[in-house]
């Protein structure tokens, strides 16, 4: 059972429940009946939190809110991953309350698949952690090529680290610890990655702070439509004749949508003791059936199982044995 | 006189020499006489500083290098400002021994003018300092904005904090830090601004830490190489007419010349007592002309004074009134 939490999205409730109910799994809907009518897979709940909101207080303050709802119903076994189209900060809040972080993780890590043609690369974090320590780091690359294995059938997945150079001093007093411990470690790391080795596929995990993750994110992204738009704006301009510039026109519109992240299917939260999926909030009902199918993917794989154990392995998990981490879902 | 390092550049020094004699300004050409050849706009120095070297070892202790001979130029008043080709942390380094920070300045910033099409913006720092301080942030802003007031012309520079959100809460505490000063400060500061609006002319200076800035400075070139390549693909498979896809190549790789950072000069060292310019390594004689009109530019506006005007005018120098700053090229 995926909890899917209809509210948030622009496309409105509707369409997630259509979206959901066409990923071919067994959902339940927490949103609002008078929009998506009443049925077996729904559960009324109207009230939601915005994007605007402060999260952790908005959480703990609403606990009818579609999200925590469907937060609550993967944290009480009775749905085994948690899918939102909402805010971000609200369903990782929500999730941090309910499903708790994984024993012995410090911080969850927002991790998004990158829209590079032909070569997925996931990174994180993209936005959760602003300031992170080299040990927070250590665990996002466990993370992250757990999720790649588990998820994407990647074998052994090629870990790099975000920094301004490729020499194992470059970056701060930070990244060179994170370095030396990951050099160290079991994983295939395959060193520093730069800003241009993100749509190179150079790795399959890049890992980063939030801070950072972000920016570059956000800097793709808009890369991506200038250069986009420019060329568009080259071909209206007349330079070329109109069949040839339909042509053109339509390959750089299926580029650029090749090139958006809300195509991917959405960010996963790691580091959790359950499956919690961000569909994008400008989703399609097929991007949200994308979304549902990637928890459900996480669920049948046993990622946070594999997850514990390759944290557990490599010995980088903060205190304790992780001997129970990730039992409710095991 | 401009002093210029012709050692460094993939073209080699002959090239070098060409395009700073090219420039139509008086220059010192600091190189090997063996490749460019005797005069008296010649100092015979092949020694030089190459990137793999630790610049301020190197810097300290070979001073017969072309591009410390060239600082120490500046420094001694036989030239007015100093352009290399080569190894940015080598001229930063030769800078700071030789030509000094300005006086109550914590840190010089690398800044560079990122080619987006028509809005031409300011980034720094986009290399030289890793970890930075809230008045470290505060200082770049000063810097970027009277650079581009006196260097291009732009009247109150719009100046934005890259941050991962427009809220004045954004980011670390750092960012909160320098965002709360940089709003209380007599620049037009237009607040945070993300990752896509460093291509979109949301400000004309964006201020940000050198880790973060190499990061999205290298993803923009990346994705825009990307994007570019794939079109031109596209059109290489056919799907258009061959003359159509001429006309369209030629468009994709102008504009593709448009969003390379290699074609605007190169980068400049601010909060120096004098101009330093870089010129990027793979530049031609026309680029090395341009990176020499741009140290003369900077010098015929009285960049330094106005700099250290503006710094003191809005109260962020270190310490020590900064009556003194810049007399040097008063």
């Amino acid at each position: 059972m995926i909890a899917v939490d209809a509210n948030g999205a622009d496309e409105g409730a509707a369409t997630v429940a259509a979206g959901a109910r066409a990923a071919g799994v067994e959902v339940m809907i927490y949103g609002p009946a008078a929009e998506i009518g009443d049925g077996p897979d729904v559960v009324d709940a109207p009230d939601w939190i915005t994007n605007e909101e402060e999260p952790v207080r908005a959480v703990r303050s609403r606990p009818q809110a579609s999200v925590v709802q469907a937060a609550r119903a993967v944290a009480e076994g009775r749905a085994q991953a948690v899918v939102s189209p909402g805010s971000t900060g609200a369903l990782l809040a929500a999730s941090m309350l309910h499903i708790k972080r994984m024993r012995g993780v410090h911080r969850p890590a927002v991790a998004l698949l990158l829209p590079v043609p032909g070569k997925p690369t996931l990174m994180l974090d993209v936005g959760a952690n602003v300031d992170v320590r080299p040990e927070h780091l250590v665990q996002f690359a466990y993370l992250g090529a757990a999720f790649m294995e588990a998820v994407h059938g990647v074998e052994r997945p090629r870990v790099g680290l975000l920094n301004i150079g490729e020499e194992p001093t470059k970056g701060t007093e930070d990244h060179v610890a994170a370095y030396e411990r990951l050099a160290a470690g079991p994983l295939e790391f395959v060193g520093n990655v730069e800003g241009a080795d993100l749509v190179a596929g150079a790795a399959d995990v890049v890992v980063t702070d939030g801070f950072t993750g972000n920016v570059a994110l956000k800097t793709m992204e808009g890369t991506a439509k200038t250069v986009a738009t420019a060329i568009g704006d080259a071909i209206r301009s007349g330079v070329i004749s109109s069949l040839g510039g339909l042509l053109i026109r339509r390959r750089v519109g299926a580029l650029r949508r090749e090139l958006d992240p809300n195509t991917t299917g959405g960010a996963i939260l790691l580091g959790l003791r359950g499956v919690a999926v961000v569909a994008h909030g400008s989703s399609s009902a097929e991007g949200i059936a994308n979304a549902v199918r990637l928890a459900r993917r996480a669920v049948d794989e046993r990622m946070i199982e594999r997850t514990a154990e390759k944290l557990r392995a490599a010995g980088v998990l903060r205190s304790a044995p992780a001997a129970s981490v990730g039992d409710r879902h095991g």
